[in-house]
C-alpha cells in the first residue's frame, strides 16, 4: 500500500538510527543539516522520497530546542518532497513531563508538542514508554506506543531477584510499578512525598511498605537529573534496604546526573538506548565523555526496528510489546 | 466582553443546574427536550440567545448515550441560533475512564468525546475532578477543571479523623490520594493489585503500608459498581481495620451499587453532587428510590456557580479551588 | 489501492450484516461490544486492520443513541487501529428527518451526524435512500447513496398494477413519487395538508387527483409510528379507494406501529431490510415479535454487497442503482 | 458585542445594497472594484473596518462567476483588513439549484459555494429563500434565512383571490407551494411530470387537481429562463383556466426570459427585488432596458434592514419573517 | 500507489492539454461543460475515475473567473467522484501578481486561489513560472514549480547573441533576470523606475547600465498588456539600443497587447504555450484571429508530461528542470 | 471589544519590550520562565489574563530554537489561560529568508514558522520588515507588517546625502531599494552577481552603474554575517566610490559580524532595535560586550507602540507607516 520503507535521522540520536538500520538490513537514508552564522538551520533530504514509507527518528535530547525544529522542519521537508508516509519516530517524546495543567495559566506543552508535529505534517508517530499514557489521546493521528517493561524484566531476570523489592519514588508515579511487580512477582513500596502547597517542592513523609534487609529495585520511567533516585536510595537504605538498584525506560541524565549518580550509594542503573548517553551525545555539542560505569544500556533498537516492520507490512504492533 | 449569562440545563441532573441557577440568582433557561416515538430527540432552546454568554450543565449519567447526544443536540442548537459563547458545563465527564490504549484496537473514548463537543460547537468546558488531568490536554478548546478536593478534605476534618488511615484502592489509582494526604495530614496504605495478563481481572495481592486498629478511609475519584470500594473495605477490615470509611467526587453508583454498599462493611461514603442520586435521577427512567442511608452528599453547586461568574467575569477560575 | 475488504457489523443489524457478507462470500470481522454497568461501551476489533479496506456496517435504529455512539466509537478505534480506509455503511441514516432549520434555535441534527461521523475518523460512507437528497451535501467525505426505488418497482410489477394510483400522504414529501411514478408508469394523487403555524400538526385538507375506484398505493421513504400512513389509508378509503397498500424503503416502525398498522385498513406493506424488523430486533432489548404479517421485506443486501465491491475495485457505484 | 455596522456593496445590485441602507439610515460604505485589462479584479475597501460589524451584500446575477470571485475577494480584504465580524449577505445563494448529486461525477455546487464562502472568511450568511432548505445545513457558521412568503401573500392578499387556485408546476418542487396555500387559504393543483430516463427532459403528464374556469397561481421560488412557467402557463389554460398569474420570489430572468414572458399568455408576475431587474442590471455589462410591463417587483429591503439590525443587536430573525 | 494517470482538460486551454497528451501517449478524459442560461455551470465527468490519479489542466485565462470556478467546480466533482489522487495542472496561476499586501485592505488574491483550490479538493498542484517563488509558500499541499528558463535560454542560444544585453524593465521584477543572465552569460541593464506615492504609476527615471549599440533583450516573467515592455522598449532606443527583443515565460496579451505590440518598435517576442494565443482562445469567445508574426511560442507541453510522469511514477520533479 | 491591553515580553529582547511599554504608559505583564536541568522550560504567567487583549513580543535572535519555542509555548499558555486576544509582536520574524523551495525537498520554513504560530493559538501577528512581501500571504490570521523605510529614511535625511548612490548588493534582492530610493530622490547601481548552479556561492561579475566618487548607500533588509555587506562595500571602492555606509532593518550580527565590519572599510552602519545589539543580547548566555562605535541603532519601540494602540483601538496601522 506505502512505497518503500525509508529511514532517516535527525541529529539528536544517529548511534541509534544506525542501529536500527542495521536490524532492518537498510542503510539510512541521505540528509543533511546546515546550521548558519544566524542560528537557523536548512534540512535538505539527499534523496527522491516520492511515495516513500518513510521514518524519521529523532528522540528529544539536548539541545532540545534545536532538535524540536529540527524535527518540525525535516518533516515540512518531506512532506512538501511528496513523501507518500512519514512516521515521526520519537523514542523519548518531547516535553512529556508538561501533561497536564497542574498550576494556572502554563501549557500542556506534551500536548502542544502532538500538535506541532500533526501541523508540520506527520502522518503516524512510533514512540516508547509516554510519561502518561494519556498522551497518546494528545494525538489525532495514529500512534503507536513500544513498552520496554518485557524487556527490561526479561533482562533483570537474568539476575537473582531473591531479596528484591520494587520500590516507586512517589505516590503519583507509582502507576508503571504495577507492569513490573507482575512480571517479576515481586512485593512492591512506595515512598509518601506530599506537596503542601501546588508548587512546594515534595518532601519524604513515610515509606509505605518495607525494603529492611532487602534489594531496593527502585523503578521510575525515565531518571533526568537524579535527584529523585538518589533521595529515594537514600532514604531506601535509611529503612535498612541491603542495597539500590535502579532501573528506568529513559535515561535523560540531565546536568550532573552521571556524575552524581556514580558518587551515590547506588548499584547499577539500567536504561535503554532511547537515548544517547555520554560518549553518544555528539548533537549537543559538549566533549564526548566515558560511559559511566554504573550505568548498563539495553537497545531497544531491535523492537523499534521490527515496529517498523509491522507499521510497514501492516501486522499487528500491539503483539510486538505485550 | 460577552453577553448576559443564559444557563441552560440538560435533562441529566436538573436539580443540580436548579442549585447552580440559585447561587447565581438566575432564571435557568427555557429549553424543551422532546423524544419522537423513533426514539429521535428535538431540543428546541425556548429563548433568543444570540450574543449570550450561555452555560448548558449536563453530566455523564443514565441514559449515558442519550445524554451525550442529548449535549452535542443541545450545542448545535445554540451555535447556530447564534450564541455569543457555549461553555459546556460537564459536571461528570463521560468515558472518562477510556483515557488511554491500554489494549489494542480500542478507542481513547474521552479524547472522542472531547473531539465531539469541539465539532458539535462548544467553545469552552467546565468540569470536575477528570479521571486523569491529561484529559485536559484532550481538547484545543479552553478547559477550567474544578477540584472537590478542598471541599472534601474540610467536610471530613470537621469530625475527628485521629486513627484514621487514608487507602488507596489500587497502586494505579493512588496519584490523587497525595492530595487528600497533604491537606489531611495522615498516613497513608495502598493496595497492590495485579493482572498478571493484560485482560485479567487484578487480583488483590498485599497491603502496602498499615491500617491494623485504625479506621480506613478509602479514596477514589469515583465510585462506580462499588465492587472495588467493597472488595478494598474487606480486605482491610481482614487486615485488621477497626472501621471503613469512604469518599470519592463522583457518586456513579451504577448497577446495585447501592444495594450492595449499603449491605457491606462500610460505615459511611461521602460523594459530592456532581451526579444524580437515587431520587433525582429522573432521566434514567427509572423509578426514583429512597436516598440510601450510608451516603452523604456534598454541594458543589456554589462551587460551579463562582466558576461561572469568574469565567464571565474574567477573573481566575484557579484560584478558586486551590 | 487499497488493502483487503473487512466487514465489520455495530450491533444494530448483523442479520443484514451477514446477509451482505454472505453475498460478499467473505467472514464477518471479529469485534466485541461490551456494556460496562456504568452503561459506558468498549468496543473492541479483534483481528489486525492495519491497511485494511473497512466497512463498518450500522443502520440507526432502537436503542437509537446506543447505536450512534457504538458507531463513533468504533469507526475512531478503527482509526487509532491503522485501517487504511474506513466506509461507514449506514443503510437507514441517523437524524435524516432532521435536515433543516424549520423552527428558531434547533439543530440541523443530521448535518451534526454528518460531522461527528467526519470527526470520529470515517473515510466515506454509504447510504440508501436519505431523506432529502441534499444531505449528501452534509458531508465533505464521498457519499455513495443507493435507491431502492428499482428493486421496489420491479418487486411490484411483478403483480398486477391495473387499477393502482400512486399516492404521496404530503404534498411537502411528494418530491419522491415521480421516481416511482416514472418507473410504473401510473397516474399520481396527492393528500393536502397544511399546517397552520409552524409547529401546528398538519391538517388534511383535500386530495389532489383522484383514487375513486382505484387501489391506492401509498408511497413514502420511510413508515416510522405508521400515524401518516393510517390518515392517508383512511383518506383514500372516504374518496372512494378500493383498497390501499403501502410502500417504502425504511420500515422504522417505531413505538406501536406494527400493531397499529396491522388493525388498520392496509392490505399490504413493503419494505427492505434497511432496519431490522421485530423478531431480528435484538439491540433493542425488547424480546422478540413474530414477524407482521401484512408486512413484506425485500432485502437490500445483494445491492449493499455490490457496492461495496465497487468502492473497493474502483467500478461505478451510480451504474449499480439506475 | 461587536463594533459598528458597516454596510458595503458588491457590484450585483447596488440598488438593493442602497434601499438597505436607506432603511437603516446608514451611508453605504466606500469601496472600488477594478478590472484589469487581464480580467483580473482588484477590491480596494477604502474605509477602516477594524473591528466593525460588516455586512457586504452581494445576491448572484451575471456576470456569475465575476459576482462570486468579487464576493471572495471582498470578503478576503475585509478579514485581512481585521473587521469585527463579517457577514455575506446573499440574497440569491449562487448554484441553489445544484444542491444534489442526482447523476454521477458532477459537483453538489451549493455546497462548494458554502465551502468557499467560510474559506474566504464570512463569519455568518444572511440569505433569503434558498432553494430547499436543507442548503442551510451546508454550512457550519451561523445562517439566517429570510422568507419571502409572507410578504408575498400580503401583497396578493390586497386584491381578490376569489377563484385562485395555487399551481406548482412540478411535484419535485411542490413543497414550498403549502407555505403559501396555508396563508391563503386556496386550493392547490399540480403538474405531473415524468423523466423517464435521469437525464431526459421531464414531460408533462397530467394535473393533478384542477384548474378549469379558475385563475391559475403559479408558485416557485424563481424564475430563471421562463420556461417552466411558459409550459405551466399553457398547460393550465389547455385545462380550462380562465387566467394565469405568477409569483416567484426570485425572479432571475436569464437569457430572452423578460421578452418570453412578455409574449406569454400571463398576466402578471410578481417577483421580489432580490435580483436586479433589467434596468438596473448595470454589472452584467449590458445595456439597460426598460422594466417589462408585467413584471411587479415587491421590495425585501426593509426585511433585511431589520434582519441586519437584528444580527447586530442580538435580537431574534425568525421572529421577523414568521 | 496510486490507480491509473487521466487527464481531463478544462475548457481554457484544450489546444495544450491535447499536446501534453500526446506526449504521454493517452487519450484526454471525456468530461462535458454546460453553461445554462442563468450563467450556472455544470461539469459532468463522463467517465469512472473512481481511485484514478487524475491530472486537471486549467491554466488562467480569459474569461478569466469563469476558468476559476469551473476549475473548482471540477475538483469538487472529481473528489466526490472517489478520484483516488487530484492534481491540478495551473500552467498559469490565476491572480499571481496579487502576492503581497502593498495597500491596505486589498486581497493578498493569490492566497485566497491556493485556499480555494485546496477547498475544492486538490490534493497537488503542478505550475509554471510563479509570479514570485514565496507563493509556493501559500499551499499546505504539494506543489512542483516548473521553471521554462532553461528552455527558453535554450532556444534564444540557438541564434546569436553576441550584442545582447539582459534589461530588467523594473528593479522590483528584476530577481527574475540573473536566472537567465548566468546561462546565458550576457551583461544586464536594469530600469530604475520610481512610484512616488503608493498608488501612483510608476515612472522612468535611468537606466542602470548601458545598453548603447546592443540589441536590448528584455525579460519578464509575464507580458499582460505590453504597456511596460513597449515602454522599456522605447526607453532602451532613446538610450541607444540597436534593437530590442522580448522573451517572457506567460504571454498573456490581454485588451490589445497582441496589436500594440505588434506596432511597437520591437523585433520578436518569445513565449511558451502556457496560455492560449489568438487562434486558440476558444474559450474567451471572441473570434479567433491570426497568430500575430512577431510572437513566438515555445512549447512547454513535453515539459508538463514528463513531469505528471513523475509526478505519478514517484520520481524526482526538480531534476526535470535543473 | 476587546478587554484591557496587556503586554508580556518573551526573554529575546526585553529591553525592547520594556520601551514598547513606557510608550504605551503601561507596565510589562508578569511572566516567569524556567529552564530544567533537561532544558525544558516552563512558561508561567503571573497574573490573570481571561478576556485581555494580550500582546506578546519575541523577535527572533539567539539561542533561536529557543526563542521560538519559548514563543510557542507562551501562546498556548496564554490561549488555555483564555486570553481574550493573543498578538504575537514579533518585530524580527524566524526564518524569514527561508521562504521559498530553491532546491528539492527542502521547507519553507518561513510557511511552517506562520502554521506554528497558528497552532500555537495567535490571534494575530505584528511584524517589521518582512523579507519578502509574500510572506504575509502565509498566515491565515491577520498580519500587521510596520516598515521601517519612512524612519530610516527621515534620519539619513538629516545628513547630507549630495554624494550618494544607493547600492543593492545583489539584483535578487535589489526590490526594496526603491522604497529608498524614491524616499531620498538618489539614483541607484546594483551589484550583479550569479550562482553558476543552484548552490554555489554566488559571484561578483559586475557593477550595473555607477558609484565613481561617489559615497555608496549600501541597503539591506538585514546584516547577518556581514560577509555580503563587506564583499559589496569592497566591491564599490574598487569602482571608484568615495566612502562606504550601509542601512539595515533589521541587525542580525550573527557570528563574528560586528568584528568584522569594525574592521572593514565601511564608515557607519545604521539599523532598527528590532534586535538587540551586543550588550542588550542577555538571552544568548554570552557575555555583553560593548556596543560597536560604528552601528547606530534607530528605536521603533514607538512605532510599535503606535501599532499596538491602533489594534487595540480599531484604528489603521497601515497610515502609521505609509
Amino acid at each position: 500500500m506505502h512505497g518503500n520503507v525509508k529511514v532517516f535521522s535527525g541529529s539528536a540520536h544517529p548511534a541509534f538510527s544506525r542501529r536500527v538500520c542495521a536490524h532492518l538490513g537498510l542503510p539510512l537514508g541521505n540528509s543533511k543539516l546546515v546550521r548558519f552564522s544566524n542560528q537557523n538551520m536548512l534540512v535538505q533530504i539527499e534523496e527522491n522520497v516520492r511515495e516513500a514509507d518513510v521514518f524519521y527518528i529523532q528522540p528529544s535530547c539536548p539541545p532540545v530546542s534545536d532538535g524540536i525544529l529540527e524535527m518540525l522542519i525535516t518533516i515540512d521537508a518531506l512532506k512538501h518532497a511528496s513523501a507518500g508516509r512519514i512516521t515521526a519516530v520519537v523514542p523519548y517524546f518531547p516535553y512529556s513531563r508538561s501533561d497536564k495543567k497542574d498550576r494556572p495559566r502554563v501549557s500542556i506543552t506534551a500536548r502542544l508538542m502532538a500538535d506541532l508535529i500533526e501541523t508540520a505534517g506527520a502522518d503516524r508517530v512510533l514512540t516508547l514508554d509516554l510519561h502518561a499514557p494519556q498522551i497518546q489521546g494528545f494525538f489525532r493521528i495514529p500512534v503507536d506506543q513500544l513498552i520496554a517493561a518485557p524487556l527490561i524484566c526479561q533482562h533483570l531476570s537474568q539476575g537473582s531477584l531473591a531479596d528484591h523489592v520494587l520500590v516507586a519514588s512517589d505516590i503519583g508515579e507509582a502507576k508503571d510499578i504495577e507492569r513490573y511487580a507482575s512480571r517479576l512477582d515481586l512485593p512492591v513500596a512506595i515512598i509518601d512525598k506530599r506537596r503542601y502547597t501546588d508548587n512546594a517542592r515534595p518532601v519524604v513523609r513515610q515509606l509505605v511498605g518495607d525494603v529492611a534487609d532487602k534489594t531496593a529495585l527502585i523503578i521510575d520511567d525515565e531518571i533526568a537529573s537524579g535527584g529523585t533516585l538518589i533521595e529515594a536510595a537514600t532514604f531506601c537504605l535509611e529503612r535498612g534496604a541491603r542495597a539500590v538498584r535502579a532501573a528506568a525506560v529513559h535515561g535523560v541524565f540531565s546536568g550532573q546526573a552521571l556524575d552524581r549518580i556514580e558518587a551515590a550509594p547506588i548499584d547499577s542503573v539500567l536504561v535503554t538506548d532511547s537515548l544517547p548517553l555520554a560518549e553518544e551525545a555528539v548533537a549537543s555539542g559538549e566533549p564526548p565523555r566515558p560511559r559511566p560505569a554504573k550505568v548498563e544500556q539495553l537497545s531497544v533498537a531491535a523492537l523499534f526496528a521490527r515496529a517498523i516492520e509491522a507499521i510497514h507490512d501492516g501486522t499487528s504492533v500491539f503483539e510486538l510489546v505485550h
